[in-house]
């Protein structure tokens, strides 16, 4: 692609920096802002850059919160011997959605995956079997996707609580194997976390 | 969609306003940049404010330019007899593509279209026609989407031209009718450049 402009071609590159968005998209979105008010491209940098600058974790489930504590760890309301461990926010937000869990989460920040070089150190495991330690959590359901990757994730954590008084359970897969939890309709997604199974037997099926 | 956090939701809904981006593609995207370093996120913004605060039209035919002329129109080697009418830049880089075009270009910025409140005075019209006027020009070729728009569009500008010595013709179409131009293979659309038709005779075909 030949850009007539370095200025042009430069926002284009950026953009298209962003995955799975390719330079004609990039190119359609760079020149729609062009057509709109300088406010529209103002308010854009400025939310990307307010939340990149000033996010906040969770302090005990590693979700993204403007407090130090979530809306979820801080409602006494929700129970706190309940933890279901998930890969990333969304899988929260998903989850939250269905209105048919009342526990609480760990969010992990990603699995497990030598061919993407993340290794366990990468992600919030030290912490949460940290949270299992100090004795209120009683249950652990693992929700990740059930690919390779969220496996060898899940086990590697099975095999951190060894000696810890936890029980382990993975969700019902009314889902088929592979899928992404965000795209689970809600009654699907509702129905697996209230028939979760305890994760040893889940090995043995697969 | 239920956010845990003011500052990601407002960031997913700035993102969420570019056009074809839903609020799951820009909650993706929010994540995939807050997992980046800072300077991913300040190159992006400064890219997309810098290009809007300083972009440049060239003052002859209303293309993106760095330069006061784009390159096009100061190149001494392209034959200034002939322009080329376009909607927008993407159109031109389109045309440029196929490297059989040797002559230049006038961009519109749009195409007439009452349900969207787009008038001729919202497009680059009136220096067309003076562009014309000066006499340099020997041939229009319209190469706007063949929509009503399009249609509508060429036919208002042929009406602006009356009594002007100019010869005008629309671009041939290999392409089936409603195809957008930067689409096209360059094949095709080059081969549409070199067989166009004078104007009038693609008014009777229609
Ligand atoms: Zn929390
Ligand atoms: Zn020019």
């Amino acid at each position: 692609m030949e850009f007539s402009s370095k200025l042009l071609e430069n926002a284009v590159y950026e953009v298209s920096q962003l995955p799975g968005i390719g330079k004609r998209t990039a190119l359609r979105l760079v020149l729609h802002l062009l057509k709109q008010p300088l406010e529209r491209t103002e308010h854009l940098s400025n939310a990307l850059l307010k939340l990149k600058g000033e996010v906040n974790f969770c302090k005990q489930c590693h979700n993204i919160s403007d407090t130090e504590l979530c809306e979820i760890c801080a409602n006494p309301k929700r129970d706190e011997s309940l933890v279901c461990v998930v890969e990333d926010i969304r899988d929260v937000m998903a989850i939250e959605n269905t209105s048919q869990y009342n526990g609480l989460y760990h969010v992990l920040g990603g699995k497990i995956s030598p061919m993407e070089g993340i290794g366990p150190q990468d992600l919030n495991i030290v912490s949460l079997v940290n949270r299992v330690k100090e004795g209120t959590v009683k249950e652990l359901i693992f929700a990740l996707s059930s690919t390779m990757e969220g496996d060898t994730t899940n086990f590697y954590i099975y095999r951190q609580l060894e000696g810890l008084e936890v029980t382990t359970s993975t969700i019902a897969r009314g889902i088929s194997v592979g899928d992404e939890l965000e795209y689970a309709d809600e009654v699907t997604l509702g129905r697996s976390i209230l028939n979760r199974v305890p994760f040893e037997s889940s090995m043995k099926t697969t």
